[in-house]
C-alpha cells in the first residue's frame, strides 16, 4: 500500500480524531477555559501514543501544559522535533459564525470550525503524517513531540520549558505545520515570519464620567486623546513615525522584491475578496512586501465611554486600546516595545494620564533555503501538490520559531498547509478537505525522503 | 404656616414620593424599557390629580408617553407651564455605583440614585412647590404641566406634539427645572444653553476580521482611520477645524467676559476635583468660557475590534464611534449636523467606508433677563438661598426649550438647582437634601410672587 492509499483508506477516521480534538474549546485567552487546556493537551498526549509514539507526557508549566512525546528509531541518528500548538484563539463575534465553532461539519468540502487550520487542523495534519509513514514503515529518522497551549497568548512559558528540557528536546530540525501557502494552486514554504510586539493602552482624563455639555470643551476628553495618540503612530505615507523605529530593519534586496513580485497576485481580486476599494500601506512597497517584509502597526480593539444604544452624552473618564506591530527581521521586540512606551510618553499631552502595558512580543524570524530539511519538505510537498513550492516570507508571527533557534540551537523548518480563505483567528474558520489530504501525504513523504 | 414650616413638615412624604418616581427604571435609550416609560408617566400623571392638578392625562405618542395636567385658577389670569422629564440616562458603568442607582438611599445628607437630580428630583421639586403653594392658598396664576419621556434621546416626538396641542399648552411663559446653579454658596439662573448635534460613526475596512500578520501593513485598519478622522476633527489649539463651524457663531462681546470673570472659579479645584493635571479646551478662552459659551467636540463612545481579556492580534472589519458637538446661540444643529456628514465624507480616504448618521440634535438658547418671570424667579431664589442669584451661561442642551420657542412663541425661565457635584449623567448621582428643601421653597415663592 502507498502512502495516498493509506490515507485514503483512513481518512474518515482520521477526520473523527480532529473532530473530537476541535470539540474541546481550549482558548487560552480566556481564563474560564483553563479545564479545557488540560484536557485538550491529554487528549493529544493520549492520541500521540495510539499513532506511534513510544511515551508521551503532559508536564505542567505555570500557565498550560505542554505535551511531549517521541518515537526514537536509532540514537545514533537524524532527529526531527516537531511543534504544534493546541490552543485556539476566541471565536467573538459569535453572531458572524455559520456553524458552532466548537462543533467541527463538513460543507462544502471543508471543514468549518475554530481551530480547523490554526493549529488543530495543521498538527493534526504532522500528526496522520507521521501515523502513516510509521503504519507504512517509512520512518528514518528520530521524530520527537512538542504540542504547547500558550502560542495565541505568546507563548509565555515555553522558553523557560525548553531552557529546562534541552536534553529531551535535543534534535536536528524542528518541523512545524502553522503557516500559509500562496494558494492552493500554488504551493509554497514559508523562509521568514514576523515578530510582534503588542500593547494595551489606557488613557485617562477626569476621574469620573462627565457630562458633556457641562464639561465638554473645557476638559479634555481620553477618547478623542487617545484617537490623537493612534492616529500619530503613522503618517500619511504609511510609515510609523516612532523615532528610530525603522532602525534595525534590514532594507529589502533587489533580489528578494524580484522573487516577491514572481507570486502570483492579482490587487483587483484581493480588493475584491476584501471588499475594499483602495489597497494602503507604506508607500514604495507592493501589498505583497508590505504584508510581509515590512513593519505594520495595528489597532486590534479599541472601547471607551458609551457604546449601547441611542445616543448618550458623556464626556468620559477613560478610553482603551489594544495595539500592534508587526516586525521584521532584525527589529528586536523587548526594544521596539520599550520604543513604543518611551515614544507615548513623550507625546502624551499634560491633560491627561497614559499608562502603556507591553501584552506580548516575538522575533522575527528567517530560514536558510540550503538547509536538508528545508529541500526534504520541498520535495515532498512537490509530490504531494504535483508542483514545487515557492519559497515566500509570510506577514504572521510565531514568536516561538526565533526562540526555538536562541535556545535550542535549532532551525525550523515551516511546512504550512492554510490558505488565506481558511479565515484563522475569525469567524467561519475552515480548512479544504483536499488541503488536509495533500497535508498529511506531504509530512508523510517527508519522512520517506528525510534520513 | 408659612412656606418653610410647610416643607420642614412633609419633608419625609415628600422624599417618600421622589424615592416611588425614582424606583421605575425610566431609561429612554434602551428599548427593554418600554414598560418603565408607560408606568413612569402614569405615576406622575396620578401624583399630579393628588397634589392640586384638576386634570391630568397621558399622552401616547409615537415613541414614550406624554403626561399634562393642569390648575386653573381663572382663564383671565397669567399662565405658567412647568416642563420637566421623567426618562433618565442609562446607569452604566454599573460597577462604579456605590448603592442600586434604581433603589434610592440617603447617605450623607444626599439622595443616591440615577435621575435623583436629573430630571425627577428636580421634577419634584418643581411639583412640591407648586403643591406647597397650593396648600397654602398662594398661588396666583393658573399653572399646566407638560412631562415627557425622551428629553435624554433628544425629545423626538415632543415638537410635534406642542403643534397638536397649541392650545391646551397656550401660557405666558415656560418653568423648568433641569439646571444646574454655580454652587450651593452662589446660586444662579440659567440664561443660556448650549445645542447639540450628535452622530454615529461606522468605519468600514475589509468585509471581514483579517488577522493582522497576513494582512497587517497592507489594508487600511478601520480602527486606525477612525482615529484619524477623529483626530482631524479639532486642532492643537482645541479648534474645530470643520470647514464654516463657527461661521454663525456670535462672538462673546467683552461685557459678557466681564460677567464671566465675576463668578467664583478656582480653576485649581477644578482640576483636583476631577483629579487632572492640566485643562485642556480652545485657546483665547477661559474653562468657564469654554463650557457654556463655547462649542465643542467630545466622542462620547468608540468601540470596535477585540476587548476582550488577553492580546488578541486582529485586523477587524469595523469601527464605531458616538460623537457630538455642543453648539452655542445662532448655530443650526440642522446645518452643522449636515455639515459634519459632508466634511467626513470630504475627507474619508478610498481605502475605507464610512458612514455618518445623525441620531439627533437641538438649538441653543439665550433669555432675557428683563422678563417678569425671570424676575419672580431672581427674587423667589434669592429669599431661599439668601443670596440674589447671578445670571450666568450653562453648557449644557435641553434642545426642547428652543423647540418651545419655535412652536409655542414662549421663552422659558431656567429655574435649575442642580449642583456640579451631582453627577448626573455619571454613576452616583445625587442630590444634596439641603438643595432639595431650598429648591421646593424658591418654586413655592415663586408661585407666591408671581401673578
Amino acid at each position: 500500500m502507498n502512502i495516498r492509499e493509506y490515507i485514503s483508506r483512513n481518512e474518515e477516521r482520521f477526520l473523527e480524531d480532529l473532530f473530537a480534538l476541535i470539540r474541546i474549546p481550549s482558548v487560552s485567552a480566556k481564563s474560564e477555559h483553563k479545564p479545557d487546556m488540560q484536557r485538550c493537551a491529554e487528549h493529544w498526549r493520549d492520541h500521540l501514543l495510539q499513532v506511534g509514539a513510544q511515551k508521551a507526557e503532559v508536564f505542567q508549566t505555570p500557565g498550560n501544559p505542554v505535551v511531549y512525546a517521541e518515537r526514537i528509531i536509532d540514537p545514533k541518528t537524524k532527529t526531527i522535533l516537531v511543534y504544534a500548538h493546541y490552543d485556539v484563539m476566541p471565536p467573538e463575534p459569535l453572531e458572524l459564525w455559520k456553524s458552532d465553532p466548537f462543533e467541527p461539519v463538513i460543507r462544502d468540502g471543508h471543514i468549518w470550525a475554530r481551530g480547523a487550520d490554526d493549529d488543530k487542523g495543521q498538527g493534526m495534519i504532522q500528526v496522520k503524517g507521521f501515523e502513516t509513514a510509521m503504519a507504512l514503515g517509512l520512518v528514518q529518522c528520530n521524530v520527537k513531540f512538542l504540542f504547547e497551549g500558550e502560542e495565541e497568548i505568546g507563548s509565555t512559558n515555553l522558553e523557560a520549558f525548553c531552557e529546562a528540557h534541552k536534553e529531551m528536546l535535543a534534535a536536528d530540525v524542528i518541523l512545524v505545520s502553522d503557516t500559509s501557502m500562496v494558494s492552493a494552486e500554488t504551493p509554497s514554504l514559508t523562509t521568514g515570519l514576523r515578530g510582534l510586539a503588542y500593547w494595551e493602552v489606557e488613557v485617562t482624563g477626569p476621574n469620573r464620567d462627565l457630562h458633556s455639555g457641562h464639561f465638554g470643551g473645557a476638559v479634555a476628553n481620553p477618547i478623542n486623546e487617545l484617537c490623537k495618540l493612534i492616529a500619530g503612530v503613522v503618517d500619511e505615507n504609511g510609515r510609523i513615525t516612532i523615532p528610530h523605529f525603522y532602525d534595525d530593519v534590514v532594507p529589502l534586496s533587489d533580489e528578494e522584491r524580484a522573487m516577491i513580485a514572481q507570486v502570483p497576485f492579482s490587487e483587483e481580486k484581493y480588493r475584491q475578496a476584501l471588499d475594499i476599494d483602495a489597497v494602503f500601506g507604506e508607500a514604495g512597497y507592493s501589498t505583497l512586501e508590505r504584508n510581509s517584509c515590512r513593519p505594520s502597526f495595528d489597532v486590534c480593539g479599541i472601547w471607551g465611554g458609551y457604546t449601547g444604544e441611542g445616543a448618550k452624552t458623556v464626556l468620559p473618564s477613560k478610553a482603551y486600546a489594544k495595539v500592534s506591530t508587526r516586525l521584521v527581521a532584525s527589529q528586536d521586540h523587548a526594544k521596539i516595545s520599550q520604543m513604543f512606551v518611551d515614544y507615548i510618553a513623550s507625546v502624551a499631552p499634560k491633560h491627561i494620564k497614559v499608562k502603556v502595558t507591553p501584552l506580548h512580543g516575538g522575533e522575527a524570524y528567517l530560514c536558510p533555503i540550503d538547509l536538508p530539511a528545508y529541500k526534504a519538505a520541498e520535495e515532498a510537498c512537490a509530490i504531494a501538490f504535483g508542483k514545487r513550492p515557492l519559497a515566500v516570507r509570510r506577514g504572521g508571527s510565531i514568536p516561538i520559531i526565533a526562540t526555538f533557534e536562541k535556545v535550542l540551537g535549532l532551525k525550523t523548518v515551516l511546512m504550512g498547509f492554510g490558505l488565506e480563505s481558511n479565515a484563522i483567528h475569525s469567524p467561519n474558520e475552515n480548512l479544504p478537505l483536499d488541503i488536509f489530504r495533500k497535508g498529511i501525504e506531504s509530512v508523510a513523504e517527508f519522512y520517506r525522503i528525510y534520513k
